[in-house]
């Protein structure tokens, strides 16, 4: 019996790029949090210390900042794509990559009622996060690009139920037919395709539908609601294979305000931090193509 | 020499009281982290154990929730209004209430180009805050209000500089005509009036002029921007006294390419965490009256 | 083609519970974070709203607060089994249960050198962790039990090396035969018994041996550090199938004095944020058995 | 009426400084988070944007590193008095300095049962807190410093009561006469000297002396147990002029474990995040000297 190293990893984690484009007077803004992991034969480096396949984290640093301005940093899941192959194609002892942004998304400043050229203020709704991973050289290599957003925080105050439930001798949760429901969305989609996708638009067509059915869907429970806005989502783009969604059910409680002697029909709430419900599901196509390693993050080893 | 209790405030910190306006089908919501203190002679409690003159902190926050109902959870300002007039005036061992509030904007969801009734996206931008403080009852009550806001993070791409400073024998730091200035901006002010007022219209106006300055002032430096932010506030509203800034310098340090041979003409930056520049300024009429202890909060004490 | 539900898992998240035992006037106190998620066919709940197989959230959170008393509270890996068995074994829809449990250390407060019996300081050094999957009932039920820790910030201020690496065009890293190197250890182990076993002297035994070997290697690089480790825990404990280690390099940057006519051979650094190095690895022995779904979190679809 | 500058500093806040001594085997080290801020007259940056008056953020942030070298980082009281002199002695326009220290503490890892000389683990207990205020020159120069702690969390078990409190029509609160008490201390003491002292052993005694305090007196309320702190703590030290306390009470709510008929006597309890109970106090001499502006810091400004 003996002890090997298994499967490993590393690079370097959340290099803030901002990506400012001035050649008018007019300038756009990219402004990401970007994450690179190197993958292949690093065992050397683990079992006697020998660094000579080992390009370091603080050279995929620097190459992540290059690289926005080599190849340019408009739709993140553009210049994901490029960080990821370079990594791969050129550096010999990668055998695969995996990059991840996050980016943090900047609105025009209004100044008499017109945008202005080179202001911004941090919209701060939801953040979009993009991943690809990249395998293998030439014709072998393979791409997996998924697409997300989290910290969407969305509530409705009516058109959500809970009730008909499974009890136990530890119920004692009431049933009801109206209620707040709100949540702070994590969702991730799969592409089955890399080329000739316009990222942005999708992104922002995505995004809305997932608006669209928390705030139309009549919610019998969280778990309805997530089915509909990915069944929505994939019928909407062919080029999808899942949607996973993440939905901690952020609890708001109704305040009993009967001792004071108010009535309180869904008016006052208390918010409340912790616990929390949490709702998971992968909403998918019956022969979306296997997942590979698209989901295996930066950080998915422990 | 004796040892004696000196200043003590106590009360219930964050309630995190929601309100639905539900009386037609289109909702509407206000979100608030709300936080009371009682002033006033407590010693008692310190020094004895003695807790008959102690309004218990758990009562605070059944009022906080109740009066959200009895009263109502409008402009943030006229809901803290009424809760701390109430301590003052309504439990006899409170002589002074400090109330302060943090609101979490919601905006509507959009379905089919369509505001939705009763569904909301959390919006991010910056969050709004007040105070009300209240000292004594009757024809003596006075009483202290500020607005504000916090966390509302701007960016401009040029139109700042950083030159002709003060040098000394550890100065390193290159002056610079073109550089990215960013700001998480925290911004209070205090009113010499509390009725009358439109609070909401008042804070949308104030938040207006803020960015428009942070856009269109070209900087000399961060103090620059600030001294003519609440300037331009002070001049469109007779009825503030005083505008305080604090401004963190989020450095954007411009990211040195030139080992690998490219040029980066203000184009690709490192948004940096830590350390950070922090510039604070108070513009004030030269008229204005005494601050009292509009500023003091309740947790003001350390 | 269709589109249909995949992987899904329901359940409450931190749950703060804190249990005293007061038997005698000598106190005992575990005060943990526990999540629960449930597992099986809830396919109904998400397709057509159906909550007739579906426990609720909040069922879950009573039975983890009535646990600590029914079960009591002690090795947290003790109680995480009972609750997840719970599961499995009494609530017939549930096919298989997730208990991940979050233990906040407590240490007696000294008074006049004495260990006190009923208060506490909070230790903050790491923080333990335990998961518990267990699946199937009866003769089929299979249990996965994992240990661990996080937050545990260790440093060294020699006897870390980082030369020899592999270089390419966007690499500017100079090689170093001494420097700080410092993480936040991230680990978990995996048990291949769970009866039997004194979980408490194992994880100080773990957490020792951990701190030894960081201490003791003369290091190559992290990641030999990092295997170090775990062939170290390993080789101690015979009931454990594998090591998972999660390293943020968190960089310590000699800080550069020159400019002040200052010499700093190893003595002033600067602490930095973001970006960080994130060294992940594996060590296992080479006949260990099929983690099933021991690594599968409660937070795990996204 | 004419809208002037009022109160105005600016500085470097949040220099993560660690200074490691290894001028033997037996390394130590400190590792701080220094803020500095500087005050004068420095209206023209903010009126008319010239700089010449301002040394910059970033000349602080070198001296505070520089100093690290060149006056030493032990004691981080004598470590700020050294840079907040420096800022008034050195720079002509600066009539004011502030720095405030946070010392994030290590303790030696243990290998074999022996402290060892070069690694260490952090001890998270507690963050110790300093400030140094210096204002003018030569025999007019003044200096405050005080010293403190924060985010000690601490609790007992028993030994603590809540009842005989004021009750109004919001009252709904039940008294008892044994809960648990935990807090999370901020406590900040004002020194009336500041030659002479043993900075490390007057922290050491002090901090004990709190945890001591907080043990034994049998609490009516967490307002007593506050007052008995500061007491106890100036009792000791002659050289305090005060002591200043911020207690949130971290609320451990009694579980109703009733509905499953399970009594519970103190043993089981949800430790909830928010709203929390907040007490302040001052603890003082009845003859302490002014503070001037030793409580000012340097974000004090909002």
């Amino acid at each position: 019996m003996g002890i090997v190293l298994g499967t490993h990893q590393y690079g370097k984690a959340e290099n803030r790029v901002v990506r400012i484009y001035r050649d008018s007077p007019r300038h756009e803004i990219r402004d990401v949090t970007v994450s690179t992991a190197l993958r292949g034969d690093f065992a050397r480096a683990h079992t006697v210390g020998d660094q000579s396949a080992v390009l370091p984290t603080d050279t995929q640093k620097q190459t992540a900042y290059a690289y926005a301005k080599e190849k340019g940093l408009r739709a993140v899941e553009d210049y994901a794509l490029a960080l990821a192959r370079h990594f791969v194609d050129d550096v010999e002892p990668v055998a695969g990559a995996r990059v991840e942004v996050e980016e943090h998304a900047w609105e025009r400043a209004v100044v008499d009622g017109v945008e202005h050229d080179h202001t911004w203020v941090r919209r701060g709704q939801e953040v979009r996060t993009a991943s690809v991973t990249v395998e293998g050289t030439g014709d072998d290599q393979q791409v997996w690009v998924t697409g997300g957003l989290k910290d969407m925080v969305i509530l409705k105050s009516t058109g959500s139920e809970f009730s008909g439930f499974l009890t136990d001798p530890y119920t004692v949760l009431q049933p009801t037919t109206d209620r707040v429901m709100a949540t702070s969305l994590v969702a991730r989609w799969r592409f089955t395709e890399h080329t000739g996708i316009d990222w942005d638009a999708t992104y922002a067509g995505i995004k809305a539908l997932l608006v669209e059915q928390f705030a139309t869907v009549h919610s019998l429970a969280l778990q309805q609601t997530l089915f509909a806005m990915g069944s929505a989502v994939l019928e909407a783009y062919g080029f999808l294979a899942e949607v996973r969604l993440s939905a901690p059910n952020k609890h708001h409680f109704l305040y009993d305000l009967s001792p004071f002697g108010l009535d309180n029909p869904g008016e006052v709430f208390h918010a409340d931090d912790r616990p929390y419900g949490l709702i998971q599901a992968q909403v998918t196509r019956d022969d979306a193509p296997d997942a590979g390693p698209a989901w295996y993050g930066y950080t998915g080893l422990v």
